[in-house]
């Protein structure tokens, strides 16, 4: 089998992330933060120990900023939803997810929010001067992913940061895609908030996500609940990063987390990132030759997180995966990825996009043979018909 | 070690739960029910299954009107924040977790609900007879927890339902203590929404718990987002379970769930219960005749879930687990228990109460350690005073 669906979750995970987590669920898994007991310090001790590593990743002094979710979609909620109010304007581009589209909508439909979607080139790159052109005196928020979950291009946070700095404006990263491969460094990049997944570049299992939020934000809870803090009180304590946490925290997932984060602080980023661009470049470069194919993933390492987003000629995406799965048991994803408006930009909305996602644990073996198939099944497929 | 936390995480978990979340996420944990791969076909069949097993433990038609969520807090969240609207009034008791209370205050902080908590006998005991005389025209919900977090009530949810259902009431259950060992039959059980964690009384892991919705209703979600299905459309599809499962659910926890329930069906409601009864009732006879302890705890095994809630006379509850842990490696818990009303009813605001909470895998030589421990600890602080 070949795994080629890391961008909707990175699987294997390192080995210790399996080891670390039956560890946890059979020898210490208690109730974290909420008793004084030495299970419950053990776990509450794991958990913290995530959160700093989570803060030495994005270079955040303090901790306490990062809050965990159950995933990178709880997070952009609590962003979105937490920080606007009646009447506030926000700018997004059209590569975004769902998660951060839908969420604007319903804003938009129930709350007077306003949104202006910046759209981008053929491969969806965004000009940070559109951005800038679009702000007004009610904007409020923008919000853009660090990397398209449907081509891997890479988004100009570091520019749209400065420019959401320079107007005082809040600015979201939606770290659902990249992190782990891609270097946020808040020392170096404006960012107010950055939500992000632990299951996927982070290598840590489903269950687990997060917010970074800046120490002068806050922002209205999605929920309220027991915090093991302030227990007298019948108000949501506001102090971080309990205010945002509220009932018992996925522990084992958490410390699946941390040794996700474990290996790729040991391993190290560009390491990482080095040996996707090498396997993305080559199964890119693999089927690129190929006149039935169109490819919608960038070219350049640089722009690319690690997608290879293609469709067969006059087929439906959905054909080119079922043949992939079935004959060549090489697992990737088709139809529209959660991202409507990236589908418009691509006029794939019918067709769905093939999307080949590669992880760091893939080898050139499995990129040859996933290049050989591909090739193999759109000559089929057009030869077929 | 002996653990008596379980009202707050259950451990050990059965072994299943450990295999089976390890074989998933060593061998098919991908992305439930976003593509069409045999992985994420696998995952997917194992979400259905653990909600085809929650429908057979609560005896609902349509395992679709089960919905996951990260624990019971958001499920709580979501079906109070989802079924309220301005001017609606809210029925509850001084029983309730903060759960339950902090979301309340917010609604009736911002949005204008009205909330009548009713208060209990010295166990906290409702009287239902209470409830039905607190209805009025704006009476929308009633929010009552199945067993007392604190002191194991068990609390009179079929009377309540009855209540609910003549006078048009929607009625959510907080099933977070008790689910697992207590039958609830919404065959026999009027209910509208029951709000569950996985981790507790049904053995699984946490990150995991859900809500059942009556087909009947339709709550405003609390988050929306990538679902998998509808990727379309930029609005939230309105699907059960889709509507309320934003983002990646937590595979390798849901199928810890799986495996909980299936130990918990294989062994049977009723002799889990009848087993935890013995336990607490040999630990509850074993400290009671004791004249410097306070129990708070129900006596009859009938009415509680399985908590001994106790105080040694003039001593503060966290002295008390403290040497539990250090001296005798008990591991319980102690101060507020994230249910502040419950401590003002019995005035343990400042003491906190001494909790221990008897799980299935607990031994009779667990509880008769600890009540000669506990029966120590007690002459201890008092003699040395």
């Amino acid at each position: 089998m070949i795994y080629l669906d890391n961008a909707a979750t990175s699987f294997p995970k390192p080995e210790r992330v399996y080891e670390e987590m039956d560890r946890c669920l059979r020898t210490y898994c208690s109730n974290p933060g909420r008793g004084s007991h030495s299970m419950s310090v053990q776990s509450a001790m794991a958990v913290t120990e995530t959160r700093e590593h989570i803060a030495r990743l994005l270079n955040v002094k303090d901790f306490l900023n990062i809050c965990f979710t159950k995933n990178a979609t709880e997070a952009l909620n609590l962003a979105i939803n937490g920080c606007l109010s009646e009447g506030d304007h926000v700018i997004t581009t059209c590569m975004e997810h769902n998660s951060v589209l839908r969420p604007l909508k319903m804003l938009q439909k129930y709350n007077g929010i306003k949104t202006t979607v910046i759209s981008g080139d053929e491969l969806g790159r965004i000009d940070p001067f559109q951005i800038r052109k679009s702000i007004n005196k009610k904007t409020r928020l923008i919000a853009c992913t660090l990397s398209s979950n449907v081509n891997g291009i890479i988004m100009p946070v570091r520019e749209i940061g400065e420019i959401a700095r320079d107007n005082g404006i809040l600015f979201l990263i939606d770290a659902s895609q990249g992190l782990g491969c891609i270097k946020v460094d808040l020392n170096e990049i404006y960012s107010s908030m950055v939500a992000f997944p632990g299951h996927k570049g982070l290598l840590g299992p489903q269950g687990t996500g997060g917010l970074y939020v800046d120490p002068d934000i806050r922002l209205k809870p999605l929920m309220s609940g027991g915090t093991g803090s302030k227990s007298g009180i019948l108000y949501q304590p506001d102090i971080m990063p309990d205010i945002y946490e509220s009932g018992t925290l996925n522990t084992p997932g958490i410390v699946g987390l941390r040794a996700g984060l474990d290996f790729i602080e040991h391993t190290g980023i560009e390491a990482i990132k080095a040996k996707k661009d090498m396997l993305t470049n080559r199964l890119q470069s693999g089927i690129s030759q190929n006149r039935l194919i169109r490819l919608y993933s960038p070219e350049k390492a640089s722009e690319n997180s690690g997608i290879v987003a293609f469709n067969v000629k006059g087929t439906d995406s959905s054909e080119i995966c079922e043949s992939l799965d079935k004959a060549y048991t090489i697992e990737c994803r088709a139809g529209l990825h959660c991202a409507p408006l990236a589908h418009n930009h691509f006029k794939t909305k019918n067709s769905g996009i093939v999307r080949l996602s590669v992880g760091y644990f893939n080898s050139i073996n499995d990129i040859d043979r996933t290049v050989t198939a591909v090739n193999k099944i759109a000559y089929e497929l057009n030869n077929g018909k």
